[in-house]
């Protein structure tokens, strides 16, 4: 008893032991399989020495999760919040608790997948079908899609489809004067390369003579004014343009949709429909559009068909709008949409449902119409007698008197171009709107006024039309009745939760739960993107860190936050080496040189920052064709402006030639574009900026955990070199730059970048290298234990893959006539989702563990990947045609599993009870395969009672 | 545009719209099935008029979420989270986020009800089997139970137990001088009414002539101190007497476990193992026995069993040893376990496994080792050598100052009797060790001074045994590997999140998230029970508004939110009946009245105060006989106590005669207990302090929104007129009373007290009686539904059940030989959560529906019942034999409808979806119908790996 205590050698459990998959004991094993001695000379025969970085991440001391939470608390306190009233497109909005706990809290819908394979995704498909129902009716518009980043960007989206759409035949584009200054922003910066002019006017009285191919009116205006703008409508239509309406959801409730006023497509936000400001994001926009414009839709857009049987099926239809097929004629590179935040929109209104939503409405409306009484009555009249929620009010010289009154009480105002904004929500109370006449000057009681409030609802543009008629949204008033239905659609999709999500290309590792705490704690929550920086010091205390870090981690020198999505960052670092160009006098650079393995967004990004695209060839390894580069570099040396590689590559290679590609486009004046959507395979091993690329966009939805929401939300953001860092995207609420902003927040979606920070911060540089070690084990484990059953296609000379592998069963197909659908609705029955089929070589299989998979559940997909190709082999000799195989029925549903007419030529338990697969505990796939073709002949994007088809079929 | 703007005469949707599930609309439909023209003649029909409260609930205005969560924040601000070291019992701990979330936030997890319909609880079965096995692996015991309320209360279970047991023919327990007091306190108040002695004494010194039936000893004791209890445990075997042992389940991964001492009994608490304080709970107490003592173990055990197929399935196990069929023979009269609690300290030891939880005790000792070397240094020797992880210093005349100068640091430090206890846990920090030393007036360096500490472990209590082998406890290190294990097992059970519960007897309501929320908390979380009451203004706050309210709705005078159960409400109110009397010189009053269809924990509480039981006869209606009450009082006049009715009844019927009865009882000397367990049916529209009762428990896990947590926990407080208030239980924290306490903590699990209190403050006056309106509607509505299939029970003279309605399926067995076991499994495929069945009448089904029902949800369970209805008119009608109909092999499973040689008389879909099921969203019964007998005679309740039976059995 008094020997002295015995220090603990053995560590604590540290998050990176959580966040990582294999156990210390089955990396050894792992390692035997591979045939690598140790974890380090793996990274050695896997990753060129040329490229492997000297100094280790210095990251500072890895925190506990216990320590990381302290910490946000900390930097939560810096935080401000104070009461918004700043509008300019985002709301106070009460989301529902139920909601919260249930689909922003839940794995079962944050760590979901983009719903391409339908069969799996029936419930987010669902609930986004709502989505588009919900905008449709609001907007009365014929289609509506599954969401869009901002409103901003979704309106660069739609003037970008009333170019491609219209009859006009010009290069100029409108915008109304009274549109939020963020779009009008983020317009100009899609405009200018591809060379469009914007019109900014008054659309009642300055449209006349305007040559444009569209215009963009927002209703109500920024400014809260509510116009009558069909006049304006049609003056567009007699000039063969499209007229884009941006408009307030709520208002859509009592005011005359965008399609009767004439409007032919409709876009804006559903951010005030439950989703916390965040300090920029994650919010979903939407985009409307007249039945004759549906096929030039970006975006993503939920369609039903039906399924093997014949019964209703969600999938997304119309895929082939999208810029993975168009690639370099793309003139969109939408990729991601805001899926979990669209669910959380659309059940806001299916929990509130038409009546609901028009209190609100009312409420709001009512509030703001005491509020107009009041400032007319201290002297402030409003700007204009007709509005929502939102005053404008000329305060001459007592502006910044009466701001800071404002924000003595902790309300924000908007302070606008001599006028102040003030800008109602669901959340203010009669204190608030007090609190406002105190700042201007006046002490009023909030009831004497409301009975002298007057409607500024204009007669001539009372809503009459009924919307949100679909049962879905009568039939959840109780909280019960919400509750279920959401863990209805939640069970009905295969998600992290339950199951390995291999894809290559798509980094599905673990979104840790302390990760996902503190984004939705008010001080980060209940930010509005432009209240002042000093209320936001938290924010930016993170921001800082963050980039330090990620600098740090890419060897860049410079970062922006602002992209929010993976495309979004690719544009905008192409935007920063045209900016680039230009200051060097050399603005005639616009050859974009794209390997043809390339991600689709990669063309279409190069296009929309007004780049001309020259493809460059693959070997037969699939690496870059060093050869051909350096031909096309040379041919085009004059005009040579970047070069987009991915490293390692979408192959999953890590390229030994990577160095000597950067230093030939280099050497003819290009800057190098590296595609950071595969940095999980080189986090601590090695830094794109140190070895020759300039610029990187970093999918912090895949290497820093972020989410995928089951398609969105992203974040994008960009790694510069310093000669690049002046032309980073700018923000008139965040100083000044040679490049407009892409998004409408300065910080994209803020509220999130606290799980990549929150990541980092508990991993830790040596956790974070461990993690990619583990990646990299991970996948040649994969390819290990597959390689003898089906081919492994792109290695590196040492016979190792990067993070992902990519196996073929083409030959099967010859063999067997069995496809890679077939293998990948198959393996749904063995309770996984399927890897990467379409990319990057049709017909293979692109397979990316992560680090976070262990080596049981590894195990548990190669096993069924083997189970599967000995059932080709009873294909191959001859047990049953493949017509009539498993393969080709699968996935097996319960609707299968109960005919009592079974006449296949295996048995129930063959077809739904695959060799090693848990009869218990099986995932229920709800619908049998889905038909495509069917669903794009019959597009149905909104609203006919699901039930009705449901009945129909049984 | 110039008209005044519309009030908005609609209602803004309230929670009482989101708790209640039926619609205004709905109600209307609802009256009109029921015959009603409208809810309050409904009222009227239903409940006597003389029990009618004339004054409307006064409870304020009721707050929307929104506005109720500032309001606990504002709470919470108030509450103080200081560190503490107090130790008794209660140590920082921390929960990982993967199970707050997953298991604490979870509807799947916190609404499922308890599991006596094993089949569709595997999951949580599985969970408790883990948590036995973790017991039963620490203590080396043979058996372990599911959990009990706290470790005092677990205590007094055990000396009953050993009372019970033991081969000494004595009425004296032997208690450790070292044990937690509050442990000491709650034993005195169970032995006194008991006529049991308590001999309190150093068991290493003092045992020797003492005359026990059994010892009670703590390892390591409540002052840190370790002893070598061998000698002990041998002493009191000597005598006859058992031994039992309260163990700290940290200190038992380096410490010989109590089986190694030679214990027969453990018991102790499993707080620390992830659970928050919570200002006193809730948390699992833990029970584990030798072999020979497992029939006479109280509380819930899991058992494994068989089902139908031969499988393995957990079950409860030896249901016969509960009080429910003990009735007044019982002397135990535990019911609620704390499931939802040992469920989470059973994941914190999967999550952690065995060297992870010695990892945490070594840290943790380490830690304590370097405190008492630092504590040396300055002067103040711990008074035992041998410690774990609390030390207690003699601090003489300097120990006020020492306390004040460690709470200007923000730690708390137990004050003694003569010294300062000073106790670590997994979250104490070297920062707080250094306060800690600057508290005792020493700055030093915690590095310097660890380098010094002294291992404090005696050698010969060194644990050598192993812990925690079984795979469960290995194979889930990674945070995906633990989300994904309990996702699945919450996905084999069947809960609120999914379906009606309707159970009558147990108001399966609504657990609004909102009101699950601030739990959570910090600042409700992470209190200490003795922690200063200056720094718990919050919570006492709260306490006295919900106070103030239950006296507001009960009709009575002051309340005691002390008792953590029903069962112990029932308990505290019987000890004031017994106080009340002793103090009006009549302590020979003994009789207490029960009426035969009483809940079976009645009697139970009522031999554990003291009392004799006498029941009551039932008249055929199922009220109280009154003519045989009158007899019966009359008969024991001299010694009458009480009579403890229940009202409405257990029947679910407003019993004309409730006044009758209590005046008859008043006029006979005795007290009327009236069990609360109905009161969902009064709230708003009777007192029952009004109409004659003097005192009740509110079980607060029925009518208010506690979660059931599948089993726990639950609150009981009692409510009594203010001729019993000085009889309320009392609390050494707490100031003094005439009786001792009852539960450890004075505000029994105060944590959860939240929930109750946000629902009455979201709900107003006005939405709970509402709510208890439609909760009568409700179940008059599936009375009318179902009264022209099934026999339905009872009901008042004007026809109208309560809040629950009884129907009778026993003719059923003659003309079909269907059991009611067939209709509650076969409820199961249709979706369902059986109603009550052996209670209060065996063989029939009791079914409360509660206001949060939907008309669609009642109207799906009643179409269930018809189609099952119909079903059994096909056996009546010769289609098949009860044997070979879907009635007797319900439920079915995977495994049944995957039968390729189904051979049965209906088809697979008839079987396993039955008329009206959705296919697609059907819950899948992990198991078949298990068998009962079965697992009590192959009692299995820990750790054999499950994995082997699965294997046996595929």
């Amino acid at each position: 008893m008094t020997a002295p205590i015995k220090p603990l050698t053995e560590p604590a459990t540290t998050f990176a032991r959580r966040h990582i998959g294999p156990s210390p004991r089955d990396v050894a094993a792992m390692l035997k399989t591979v045939g690598s001695p140790s974890l380090s000379s793996l990274m050695a025969e896997t990753l060129p020495g040329s490229i492997r970085q000297k100094a280790p991440l210095d990251l500072g001391r890895a925190l506990s999760e216990t320590e990381a939470l302290a910490h946000m608390r900390e930097l939560a306190s810096k935080n401000q919040v104070f009461t918004s009233l700043i509008g300019q497109g985002y709301s106070g909005t009460i989301l529902p608790a139920v909601i919260q706990r249930n689909i922003l809290e839940n794995p079962a819908w944050y760590t979901a997948y983009t719903p391409y394979q339908p069969e799996i995704s029936q419930g987010r498909l669902e609930a986004l079908f709502n989505f588009q129902t919900m905008i449709s009716d609001l907007t009365g518009l014929d289609v509506a899609n599954a969401s869009l980043l901002d409103e901003a960007t979704a309106a660069a989206e739609a003037m970008a489809l009333t170019e491609r759409a219209s009859q006009a035949k010009t290069k100029s584009f409108f915008v109304d004067a009274d549109v939020h200054p963020q779009t009008l922003a983020v317009l100009r910066t899609r405009a200018e390369p591809l060379g469009w002019t914007l019109v900014v006017g008054d659309p009642l009285t300055q449209l006349e003579g305007a040559d444009v191919f569209g215009g963009l009116l927002q209703y109500p205006g920024s400014s809260g004014a509510v116009r009558d703008l069909r006049p304006a409508i049609a003056a567009l239509h007699t000039k063969g343009a499209l007229a884009v309406v941006a408009a307030d959801l709520l208002a859509l409730t009592l005011l005359a949709s965008p399609s009767e006023l004439g409007a032919d497509i409709a876009i804006g936000s559903a951010q005030r429909f439950g989703v916390p400001m965040g300090y920029g994001g994650p919010h979903a926009a939407y985009m409307a559009v007249r039945d004759a414009l549906k096929r030039s839709l970006p975006g993503r857009l939920v369609g039903l068909s039906v399924d093997s049987r014949g019964q209703p099926a969600y999938r997304l239809a119309l895929q082939t709008r999208e810029q993975h097929i168009r690639r370099e004629k793309a003139t969109s590179n939408i990729c991601t949409a805001q899926v979990l935040l669209a669910i959380i929109a659309s059940m806001y209104a299916v929990y509130h449902g038409p009546e609901g939503l028009t209190h609100i409405a009312r409420s709001v409306h009512r509030r703001t119409a005491t509020l107009a009484a009041g400032l007319r009555k201290l002297g402030f009249a409003p700007r204009s007698d007709a509005f929502f929620d939102t005053v404008s009010v000329d305060a001459g010289g007592k502006q910044n008197e009466i701001v800071a009154r404002a924000r003595s009480e902790k309300v924000n105002l908007r302070i606008g171009d001599g006028a102040l904004g003030i800008a109602l929500d669901e959340t203010t109370t009669a204190e608030t709107v007090e609190a406002v006449w105190r700042a201007f000057g006046g002490k009023l009681s909030y009831a004497e006024i409301e009975k002298t409030a007057i409607d500024a609802l204009p007669a001539a543009l009372k809503r009459e039309s009924a919307f949100l008629t679909h049962p879905v949204f009568h039939a959840h008033r109780s909280e019960t009745e919400l509750l279920r239905y959401m863990r209805k659609l939640s069970d009905r999709d295969l998600a992290l939760d339950r199951a390995m999500i291999p894809l290559g290309s798509c980094t599905m590792k673990l979104n840790a739960t302390t990760e996902m705490m503190p984004l939705t704690w008010a001080e980060f929550g209940s930010l509005h993107p432009f209240s002042p920086s000093e209320q936001a010091e938290g924010y930016h205390a993170l921001f800082a860190r963050l980039e330090k870090w990620l600098c740090d981690i890419t060897g860049y020198d410079a970062i922006s936050l602002q992209p929010n999505s993976g495309a979004q960052g690719e544009y905008a670092g192409l935007l920063a080496i045209r900016g680039y160009h230009a200051s060097q006098g050399e603005a005639h650079r616009n050859i974009c040189l794209i390997p043809s393995s390339a991600h689709g967004t990669n063309p279409a990004s190069a296009h929309m920052a007004g780049m001309e695209v020259v493809v460059v060839a693959c070997d037969a390894r699939g690496d870059v064709d060093v050869a051909d580069l350096r031909a096309k570099a040379g041919q085009h040396a004059k005009n040579l402006a970047a070069v987009m590689i991915t490293y390692p590559s979408t192959h999953g290679v890590f390229e030994e030639h990577v160095r000597e590609i950067c230093d030939i486009v280099h050497a003819h004046g290009g800057q190098v574009y590296l595609d950071g959507a595969n940095l999980n395979a080189q986090v601590g091993l090695a830094r794109p900026g140190e070895y020759g690329a300039d610029v990187s966009h970093l999918n912090l939805h895949k290497t820093f955990c972020i989410p995928h929401g089951g398609g969105g939300p992203g974040m994008g953001p960009i790694g510069v070199k310093a000669h690049l860092k002046p032309f980073l995207p700018g923000h008139s609420n965040n100083g000044k730059s040679a490049v407009g902003p892409v998004s409408a927040a300065p910080y994209g979606s803020a509220s999130i970048l606290t799980i990549s920070y929150i990541y980092i911060l508990m991993m830790g540089g040596e956790g974070l290298t461990r993690a990619t070690e583990i990646a990299i084990l991970n996948a040649n484990y994969i390819a290990a234990r597959l390689e003898s059953h089906f081919p492994v296609l792109y290695r590196n000379a040492k016979g190792r893959v990067a993070h992902e592998c990519i196996i073929d069963p083409r030959p099967l197909k010859n063999s067997a006539g069995v496809t890679v659908d077939d293998i990948a609705k198959r393996l749904i029955d063995y309770g996984f989702h399927a890897p990467t089929m379409s990319f990057p070589v049709p017909g293979t299989l692109m397979i990316e563990p992560t680090e976070s998979e262990s080596k049981a559940e590894l195990d548990r997909f190669c096993d069924a990947m083997i189970a599967i190709r000995k059932e080709v082999a009873e294909i191959e000799s001859g047990r049953f045609t493949v017509e009539a195989s498993p393969l080709r029925h699968a996935p097996h549903t319960v609707h299968d599993i109960a005919d009592d007419a079974w006449a296949r030529a295996y048995s129930r338990s063959e077809g739904c009870f695959p060799a090693g697969t848990s009869r218990t505990d099986k995932y229920w796939c709800p619908v049998g395969r889905i038909d495509n073709v069917y669903g794009d002949r019959n597009l149905v994007c909104s609203c006919p009672p699901i039930s009705d088809y449901a009945e129909a079929a049984e």
